[in-house]
């Protein structure tokens, strides 16, 4: 399985994560924003160059779970950092509301459906984690899905937090190699990037009124947040929790954690043996006439 | 979760089982071909009445499994048990050899993309068994499917049980009904069966070189049932392990089981609430004019 990939961000194996003194913002001796955004552009540059290969290679699935606060900066960071990527090769979803033919499964069904499959890249902008993020920060939503509660319903989550490492533990071991990042927004940060869509003519159709009520929840949201990544950040399914206040550098960090994610896999380009060369050596002599 | 139907079939759930002593053929007292036919249809009657409530409820939904050699009476169980169930509520998978895109998936994933939503009965005919049962007895379809071999190779089916046992669990948490059937021939019936397809031209079609090269792996395979029921038969997730040398005795049984699993999970018609008796009281009052 996967040899995840270092950064000081990495969310250890072992449940110890804690969130509070997690950073927000940028270490202070980071890079200025010209040598960020020159260090992202060459990241994007590799992982165009080690996309086709992944796909060729065919061996792996990779699959990207972005998880975040509202106006974190989830859909500017996959757009940044995948940019450029070949579209056939990588497959974006975005988890919203889910359907009722969606509710009418279990909670795994919707995102299951869409995994990427060898050679893909798939990422996910939000993902089956809402399942114990934003349900579990608002319970009524398990009416809609007519969810059995045990007998005490506190078990209920970490019913689904063993059952979502049981799925990518399965994942993991039939070829799917997974990186989760959580982008940690601080709640300051976050107050004045809505208070920016509010005001800004060309971005305020983002402005959403149901945002500045889940800010409500900022504790039990990071709450949620905390019992997740301590039952689900494994080896083979890794956290990441990434500063995500300065966004170039939040964007650069991803970047980096995607591609040595990539490049551990060691993609190779299919070697052809020795019979399908010599096919290929009369196809060759064929056009050549 | 569930309450399993009790049955004589029932296998253990504690690992215990063992497939040599189960029976084939049945009890020396069962009843006649006759009474045995009565007792069926009055069975599927049953289940005709009970799948509107069901789906009206639409509290759960239910997962019916059939594994068997071939020849063994699938095909002819289902369409016996299930004739006359509205097929707007009870869908029928049949699994074959899976497409390309199926095999760049992990192995759960063509199966999971098929289960049925609640309200609904889904009947898989072969399901995610064949990845422990076909795929043990013949390891080179593992190629095609591209899995990361385990340093022991023999852990490999140990981490597919384990998959699909905490997949069911999943399941059933999440308001999946699973009940799940082996329908055990002999040897020799097996034989008489296979070679009647041969000689009747009207059923020559169904006849195939590959069941007669199948037969040659019994052993293999029941060892493989053996060890598939002992891991993922479950309070939640019960296998039954039929005889079925004698088809009426079979369906029979068959239909008692899905009857009774029906009627444990006690579906309801929906009951309106004032409300809603105050608003149709007014539609009536319009309809009469």
């Amino acid at each position: 399985m996967q040899d995840p990939a270092p950064s000081p961000y990495l969310v250890p194996f072992d449940g110890s994560f804690s969130q509070e003194p997690m950073a927000c913002e940028p270490p202070k001796d980071a890079p200025s924003e010209k040598k960020l955004r020159e260090r992202r552009e060459e990241l994007t540059k590799r992982l165009q160059a080690l996309q086709p290969r992944f796909f060729a290679d065919g061996d792996k699935a990779l699959l990207v779970v972005f998880q975040a606060m509202d106006a974190a900066g989830k859909d500017g960071t996959i757009r940044a950092v995948l940019s450029g990527v070949n579209p056939a090769g990588c497959e974006v979803h975005s988890f919203g509301v889910p359907s009722k033919e969606e509710l009418a499964h279990d909670f795994l069904w919707r995102t299951t459906k869409r995994l990427p499959s060898r050679g893909k890249i798939g990422i996910f902008n939000r993902s089956h984690y809402e399942e114990v993020l934003a349900v579990r920060v608002h319970p009524h939503f398990l009416a809609g899905q007519r969810v059995d509660l045990p007998d005490n319903p506190q078990a209920l989550w970490d019913w689904r937090l063993e059952a979502i490492a049981a799925h990518e533990k399965h994942l993991a071991r039939n070829g799917t190699i997974i990186v989760k990042f959580w982008l940690k927004v601080s709640r300051e940060e976050q107050r004045k990037r809505l208070l920016q869509r509010i005001e800004d003519p060309d971005r305020n159709w983002k402005a959403n009124a149901q945002d500045v009520v889940e800010r409500r929840h900022w504790a039990d949201y990071h709450h949620a947040y905390e019992e997740a990544l301590r039952a689900t950040s494994r080896p083979w399914a890794p956290w990441y929790c990434i500063p995500a206040d300065d966004k170039d550098y939040m964007r650069m960090r991803v970047a980096e954690v995607l591609v040595e994610t990539i490049e551990r896999s060691e993609p190779k380009y299919p070697v052809l043996g020795k019979a399908e060369m010599v096919e290929l050596t009369a196809l060759r002599h064929e056009l050549e006439g």
